[in-house]
């Protein structure tokens, strides 16, 4: 199996006895997830993606990915949200956090804050490059994504011209007039790639949303495809959970949750993880955050953050559980040598594989969280390439819908997130809120 | 005031009512503090640092700092937890996220994971450039930095000679033979700057710890020890906490969590303050997360994460509060023009700086979020420099002390983080563990 999945220290209520309760529960689900017939079933796109996707629009991802590695030294992406956590989550997974320094081409990500350091910043190191642009954003009405790209269509247009400019814009958006950006698309001859319908933000990460930029920063996508075309085989073939992790994973996540344990703490063992932890924030807290429940999503990385929340892990309050991402063989490995005189006292390790002390760090932190009350499951893959990433996207978003249901709320909308874009409208004046402006203005007055 | 805190969405037990029911203990945790008589009082040094540092060393670490920045491209700074986050949080605080991309000096991390492929893409990079490494540790006996300073010590070795790389250490650590790191220091004839005694690792920024790699960074650290110093006189002038927002916002934060609001979500309106965030974390989450209690905290970025946990804030489990932090007048700023035919519906925001749209985000959010049972603190500071990063880093601290003995918990220690430690050093076989290397494998084999 390309994903182990680790309940040894998971504590009773991964025990079978305590599965066997609630796994009719999980079954049920699962055949609603598949009959489509629950809450927010309009959004069941991504359970078929990796074999269902568009070919034909698969190809031209490929090529335009070419294309930008060509003639670009900056790739720009502007995204927010599901429109920026997996794309960077996934580069950095497979080519470093440091991908920027490898050479090649460079990938910054823009339109993920309304901050003008942060934009300033980056548009004067664009300004001696060659740059491209990809600007997602379903509906093109996302204010940080629109208001970036107004600022790089202008620069683009200043440096190569509006035709120049349109050779280098690559827009992924809904195909209707519901899309400003698909209407300027069209009007000034960007090519286009569709957010579909049925695949929510958050759970887009394989659409083109994620695939244009991941092929431009030289991933082989096929591979990425295929890792989460044998997950979609693997997790469909049963619903029964204990033959089926994403149920057993969403099962335990209820059954801790259930019992008080309401964070989350997702913990992987290496830096290049961080943004994958990001993801899954996105992923299971704004799809379970609802109703006034849902686990609360932390994450970190190992041994790192040992050294600053640890001690919380280990002694705060009681009401935490961890899910843990491993690699068994790392891209890269350093034998430890012998040191004369043993100046650090570190000689006892001399001849062992650094990747030996992250698993025995990982081995002991998962004793001695379970010792003191924190149980944790362990998520085990064999590398950390393409495919295993296209098998962990695949995994935790179907998780993530087993355990939505189960707990009883839709996993595929987010109407919270509305609410204070609707001030901000109302704040900035915009047209069509001069109701709540006329309403938030009589309430600032009164305080 | 270089500090605003801003308590109008802060809810009820922010009011004058219910702090004047807390304000009797929160003074007398200030004499408590001031007197030196609190649990963990040996570890009181950060209280008068800011006036009190060693101004010999500190004349020392200019000096080192300049040479470093003659002497090479890269500083590796090898440092875990609290020889970490504060170092990295300034740096991006005030030289942003993308600092290694503005020329000069390039400052990078290491030390802080036991992963083979960060450590082994590090060493790649460092193998062309001209090198000088910091390393930072206590006791000399930190796993993750031991074993990383072995390796760039034989990599300078190599480079230089042993006499060239001995330039180009720094050693940070304990003057005294309980640290390895000092021996080895004095018998390579490596520069040696001090841990004290009374300022733990999570309150040590402002010691050489910190200063060191800060300077190198370019930063102006007279500047900052300036706004600590300035912040030190502000917060030691009352024991009211109607006039020291020190004491306000630790009482605030602990009628919360008595009224069962466990999660504070510390979100910063600017990317570049994202380190500060981790730095938050661990000085919070380590000073109080113990004796089963303590706040969870949880760090965001705004309003890139709204579009990720805004929902679980909006709508999730009431058991969150928030606090914000803003700057009111960016570094840069980004004016939005007029765009004929106004493709994207944005021209109502022309002739508005970028900046004001993030603060219209803020209030927004602030009142989205109240407006959902989030309550929410705001800290707000002129700009984002070194003078007020140093108010900041002292302003948490004293909060963060005053919190943690107004719950009732020595906030100076942290048992807990041996735990895993005592486990891992089993596992791994390393020399005065045998016995619980033993108990381990009996364990391990009973599964």
């Amino acid at each position: 199996m390309a994903l182990r999945f680790d309940t040894r220290y998971a504590g009773q209520l991964a025990d079978e006895n305590a599965l066997n309760l609630i796994s009719a529960e999980a079954a049920a689900v699962h055949a609603t997830i598949h009959a489509g017939t629950g809450k927010g079933n309009d959004f069941l796109g991504w359970l078929t993606l990796p074999h269902d996707y568009d070919k034909e629009e698969y190809a031209r991802i490929k090529l335009a990915a070419e294309k930008i590695r060509k003639q670009s030294q900056v790739l720009v992406v502007i995204g927010i949200g599901g429109s920026y956590l997996g794309t960077r989550a996934a580069i950095e997974f497979i080519n470093t956090q440091e991908h920027n320094r490898l050479g090649g081409l460079e990938i910054y990500f823009a339109g993920n804050s309304l901050s003008s350091a942060a934009l300033s910043n980056l548009l004067t190191y664009c300004e001696e490059k060659d740059i491209s642009i990809n600007v997602i954003s379903k509906s093109g009405t996302t204010t940080e994504c629109s208001v970036v790209f107004r600022v790089f269509k202008s620069l683009l247009e200043r440096k190569y011209g509006k035709a120049g400019a349109a050779d280098r814009i690559y827009a992924t958006t809904e195909y209707s007039s519901h899309s400003k950006l698909y209407e300027l698309a069209q009007q000034e001859g960007y090519e286009c790639f569709l957010v579909p319908d049925p695949v929510g933000g958050r759970y887009s990460v394989l659409t083109a949303v994620g695939l244009l930029p991941i092929a431009s920063a030289g991933v082989d996508t096929d591979i990425l495809l295929h890792g989460a075309q044998d997950a979609m085989d693997e997790y469909s073939r049963s619903d029964n959970l204990f033959e089926n992790d994403t149920l057993k994973y969403a099962a335990i996540r209820n059954l801790y949750y259930r019992s008080g344990k309401k964070i989350e703490f997702f913990a992987a063992m290496e830096p290049d993880f961080t943004l994958l932890g990001e993801w899954f924030k996105q992923l299971f807290g704004e799809s379970e955050g609802k109703e006034n429940k849902g686990i609360f999503p932390a994450a970190a990385v190992f041994t790192m953050d040992l050294h600053s929340m640890g001690q919380y892990v280990q002694e705060g309050e009681r009401t935490l559980f961890e899910t843990l991402l491993t690699v068994s063989e790392p891209v890269a490995d350093i034998l430890l040598t012998d040191e004369p005189g043993d100046p650090d006292g570190l000689n006892f390790l001399a001849g062992k594989p650094l990747s030996f002390l992250n698993r025995q760090a990982l081995e002991g932190t998962r004793i001695a969280h379970y010792d003191g009350g924190v149980p944790n499951l362990l998520l085990e893959i064999d590398r950390a390439d393409a495919y295993h990433l296209g098998w962990l996207f695949y995994f935790f978003e179907k998780t993530c819908a087993v355990s939505g249901y189960i707990l009883g709320v839709n996993p595929f909308d987010q109407p919270g997130v509305e609410a204070y874009k609707k001030n901000m409208f109302a704040l900035l004046g915009k047209p069509g809120y001069e109701g709540e402006r006329a309403a938030l203005r009589a309430r600032l007055n009164q305080q």
